[in-house]
């Protein structure tokens, strides 16, 4: 069998021991990389979802960009309000949806019931470094706090890469409460960037959602009530006991591995690649994610 | 149920309706489109994959761009070679990929066994029409005779879009017989251009190979054979009996609604958008397909 993109067969050296000629992969970059070039995740960020018919997702928010939609989401999870709602959508190629699919589950319980428009921020404050690529949506990406970002100069918003999870809302100026969420599973609609709250996204699990049956109504809708996949629960994992909490480390934006992780996926030199690219799309380029050793 | 990115409720009008406070939506225009604006793939050009379990996937091959490639898919679809072979790798945000798990079937059966690197070729004689978006990757994207497509001015080259179809290989300088094919299933992972021959894309049944459960061993392969998913035969549309044969028809490169359709896919102007994006990735600008009405 042929794997293309197949890493190389080489041991793994260390970033001293590498000479100019095999710069190092990316995942060489990665597996050298210090402890002190990863970030934990706060507990206090990290929801943990349980499916009812087993599988776990686990999700960072990013308060720093759709503060008040966190703030929602944070109340109606530690108010068990998403247990037992369920995936009510997955459009192939697009994104796999979930909640309260009737709408009529009680909402208000301590929640802001129309959360301004969340869609970006002043880039100060946030850290955004630009990377040197271009992108057909943005006049600058990179990232900011770790996260896949894009900024006009003034302001930053998160780009919508894979994986990335969102709030589902009607028509403007709604801007939705938190109560439906959804997650990219297919090529990065980047034309939702700055029309909807992007809050957080999926850190580990995310085949749980992307390799779900397609809903066959418009937009991915399943069709009946029964396809529904039911949601056991939806935790805090800082409400979690301490031995129950699962906990996630970011590679950190600006290390040393960072900076070569980046440069390496961007300009592909292992045995496989005949052209590297010597750019990369931002969503190529989303930091990476480990279970804290 | 928030479906975001929803169409507006708005019914159908047509073109010449419209008023130019309301442009058209892409399905609007999609709809409105007029029979000559679509074109027929042709059955020489369409792979037909029937999986054991039940399930079609139909592919389009790209000739024009990598005939080598392609001529020896056709030999081994007339010669039933891939019929009992099987989808063998899954990985989540990446590719699915088919064909010969163990590499021990039989190929001389008049393939050629080392093709050239059908990498890219002349621009001339493509038809290559550059968008005026930016990409990370190549200096122009664009469209080549309905494919989308990226050039230096010089040379084209198929982009690894999602549902984009490769030829799996192994070290340069082997380029892959055409005997193990994958299609990608997450956000486009364009460093694999010019890197890889690209011979088509699926045109429909993609969600037959995203929604598989994904492999578990390294690069999403299956751990166990009996994880395999069989794939009962692979034909050629013009080798199967015409009343049998599915039909599609692509929107025609250049007609006014393909023009109509990538301006508004990059201005989105329906209820729901706050801000359009006035750009787009051009694997989010993948022509339009449909069954031949």
């Amino acid at each position: 069998m042929k794997y293309f993109a197949l890493l190389p067969a080489a041991a793994l050296f260390s970033v001293t021991a590498a000479p100019a000629a095999n710069p190092l992969t990316p995942s060489q970059i990665l597996a050298a990389a210090p402890a002190g070039d990863w970030a934990d995740v706060p507990a206090e960020n990290l929801l943990v979802m349980d499916l009812a018919g087993g599988g776990r997702v686990a999700i960072e928010l990013a308060p720093d960009f759709a503060p008040v939609h966190i703030a929602n989401i944070r109340t109606l999870t530690r108010a068990a309000w998403f247990d037992g709602t369920s995936i009510n959508r997955v459009q192939d190629n697009y994104v796999t949806q979930w909640g309260d699919a009737t709408e009529r589950k009680q909402l208000s319980i301590g929640t802001v019931a129309k959360p301004p428009a969340e869609y970006e921020r002043p880039v100060a404050g946030t850290g955004f470094a630009a990377l040197p690529y271009r992108d057909a949506y943005a006049p600058q990406v990179g990232h900011a706090k770790g996260w896949p970002a894009a900024s006009d100069g003034k302001a930053a918003w998160l780009t919508h890469c894979y994986g990335m999870v969102g709030v589902g809302r009607n028509l403007a100026p709604d801007t939705g409460t938190g109560a439906e969420l959804y997650t990219v599973i297919g090529h990065a609609p980047r034309h939702l960037d700055r029309n909807i709250a992007v809050v957080g996204r999926v850190v580990e699990g995310i085949e749980k959602l992307s390799a779900l049956p397609r809903g066959t109504e418009a937009l991915g809708v399943y069709a009946r009530p029964d396809q529904r996949l039911p949601i056991g629960s939806i935790k805090l994992a800082s409400d979690m006991p301490a031995a129950e909490r699962p906990a996630f480390q970011v590679l950190r934006q600006g290390s040393p591995s960072f900076t070569a992780w980046v440069k390496a996926r961007a300009n592909r030199q292992d045995d496989f690649f005949i052209l590297p690219a010597g750019a990369a799309d931002i969503c190529n380029l989303q930091a990476p994610v480990r279970r804290k050793p």
